[in-house]
């Protein structure tokens, strides 16, 4: 299994001496480690803070944390209220959650060609039929993925007006948009647009009529293990999404609800703000390097965001081989692009994601520099 | 929907009036909170922990919480290493990941009827056809799911013969046996009888030969809302599970791992003699209750260990009205039977369930002083 080939490589982490720019894991570095202290600290110093953090929640979320996501929804252009709001285990739990609910076996789902490995393992799961976004025909289609900010893997952003384009044909086709918005807050630079479920709301009027489900996480933004993110979307449809919640896992951790929101309410600026200095100094180190180490011919995105660079190798050079040599000749790990692309479509074997997520910007300089040697030497090579 | 509407009633727990009878959800004076804190503390104070507990955690589980599991199944008879043990978020999302592997729409799901509604809800969601354990036909059933120790609703205990009676049955017909263990060290008296895993263990000679996949939780011994529960099976086994697990969620948060590493280590004997003490002197008072209050007619089980009785009234008298009027009247929730039964099964109109962990004995006594005065009133009525 390709998904399980990436976490194979992620164990490597404990290995010190690779150069990571494989995974995409955010940087411990940048938790708000004092934060949470203080906001745990707050929790079992109360007795019914604490009654209520080990308690079952209820299944659509921590009312309070709820509430302070509409709120936060609503300030970036999509209002909501707190029926609109589901709390989610991670956005990953959303995207299986919407594709539990839209997708039978052979129904049509349309996704980004490549597409983040996590939302086509969970599509996989109910058995799709993919079509690509470019081109694709939206007949029948159940639900087109989406990530507009810095998407992974490719680190692109859609513009304004091919978002208007995605909300034009789904409400030409009456499919459903499941938006990625897990980068969103990570712009480095570059002008925000707004998301597809805030321009669908300003279009329709209301949440309640938009075609969007939005994603959300706080997994990049303060830390990943607090395992929130979250579902905005029409009422109906999160009413459908909390009997799936209580049928998949009953309800997220009120414990880690309750920290979450302790920490946002305080934190979330400075936070988001540490996070995208950090990510940008080692994003423009790794562009830098691949200009001065990758061969004639090898191209790669500039994102204004996020934490990926999609690199496009010649036509004829085998990225799968290069990450292999790469990691097994010269302690550098990437990710072979044929990973993510969806399940009936011909992968583009000649490209390859690489992370400045997780480390710094020296040891990324030099593992660019090695790829950038060991792709040279298969380029001159007649076994490439 | 049912479940909803259980869950519903669960909020009326916020009404501080109503005498609780109906919902399940373990009594929060329980819950070991300077544990909890103190581990806690031992994570912030320490900046490596603090570092691990933030990050995403391996699919699979926290290796160090999986290698104590693995300790602890093998202490209750099930020999097993930690390549035997996923982690789960709470024992539900163990029964929805098997369901998610081995159930397509129409296979055959065999289930004790009227059986757990957390369970039902997870496997209707994957369209099998229901069939009952008891006399039941296993040709073709996939798996059958069974909760040995005072289960959810009946509060009723298989017996050694009737375990080994499903062994040889699913060893005949090639069916999978789902065991949900959730309840099993709430036991206040009787003996202990092995679980299913632990005898087919003995029977197979290894827990990579046996048909058991067994779900356990500490949402009863230690706290819920950690959601921290496991599956165990045949390592073969765990790692397709594995892959459901990084599809649906990622990971369950490293940062509870680790927090219930911590207390079970320390506390778990003592968090669960607490726990036994507490609802034995409950279950106690609701069976004097039931035999001082109930009119003829009336019988109730008299469980050995759980959270639950449940209540079979003369045939002609329907639980659903009572348990309207009982909460509409009279202040008791309690939940008509109905709610308990398969999709595609008749369901038995007169029987319910009571709970007796939320609320201490004297109220509990009242509220079933309540019920049993009103199903006097009811059988005593033409209208019924």
């Amino acid at each position: 299994m390709v998904a399980s080939d990436i976490r194979e490589r992620m164990k490597l982490l404990a290995a010190k001496e690779i150069i990571h720019l494989g995974g995409g894991l955010p940087d411990p570095d940048i938790f708000p480690y004092a934060a949470v202290a203080a906001a745990s600290d707050r929790i079992w110093s109360n007795p019914t803070l604490a009654r209520t953090a080990l308690q079952y929640s209820p299944s659509e979320g921590h009312g309070p944390l709820r509430a302070w996501i509409a709120d936060y929804m609503t300030g970036i252009g999509a209002p909501c209220g707190v029926e609109n709001i589901l709390i989610t285990s991670g956005s990953q739990q959303g995207l299986d959650f919407v594709a539990k609910l839209l997708l039978s076996p052979v129904d049509r789902a349309m996704v980004e060609i490549p597409s983040f490995i996590g939302a086509l393992r969970a599509f996989d799961a109910y058995e799709p039929n993919y079509v690509g976004l470019a081109g694709g025909d939206p007949t029948g289609v159940k639900f087109c993925y989406a990530g507009p900010d810095f998407r992974n893997p490719t680190g692109t952003t859609m513009s304004l007006a091919e978002r208007e384009d995605l909300l034009d044909m789904a409400d030409a086709s009456g499919m459903a948009i499941l938006e990625d918005g897990c980068y969103e807050r990570l712009r480095y630079d570059g002008q925000p647009i707004q998301s597809l479920l805030a321009l669908a709301c300003a279009r329709h009027g209301s949440i309640e009529d938009v075609p969007v489900l939005y994603t959300g996480t706080f997994s990049k933004t303060i830390a990943p293990s607090l395992r929130i993110g979250w579902i905005a979307g029409p009422a109906a449809v999160i009413r459908k999404l909390v009997l799936i919640k209580q049928a998949s896992d009953l309800a997220t951790s009120a414990l880690n609800q309750m920290l979450l929101l302790d920490v946002v309410q305080h934190h979330l600026a400075d936070s988001t703000a540490t996070a995208c200095a950090a990510y940008r100094g080692r994003r423009d180190s790794m562009l830098e390097a691949l200009a001065e180490h990758m061969p004639a011919g090898v191209r790669w995105t500039r994102p204004e965001g996020g934490l990926y660079v999609w690199v496009e190798l010649p036509k004829h050079l085998d990225a799968t081989r290069l990450t292999q040599r790469a990691l097994a000749e010269h302690g550098v790990s990437a990710i072979a692009g044929a990973a993510f692309y969806p399940r009936g479509i011909p992968a583009e074997r000649n490209t390859m994601r690489l992370s400045f997520s997780m480390i710094p910007s020296e040891p990324a300089r030099q593992g660019v520099a090695r790829l950038g040697a060991l792709a040279s030497e298969m380029l001159s090579s007649p076994q490439r």
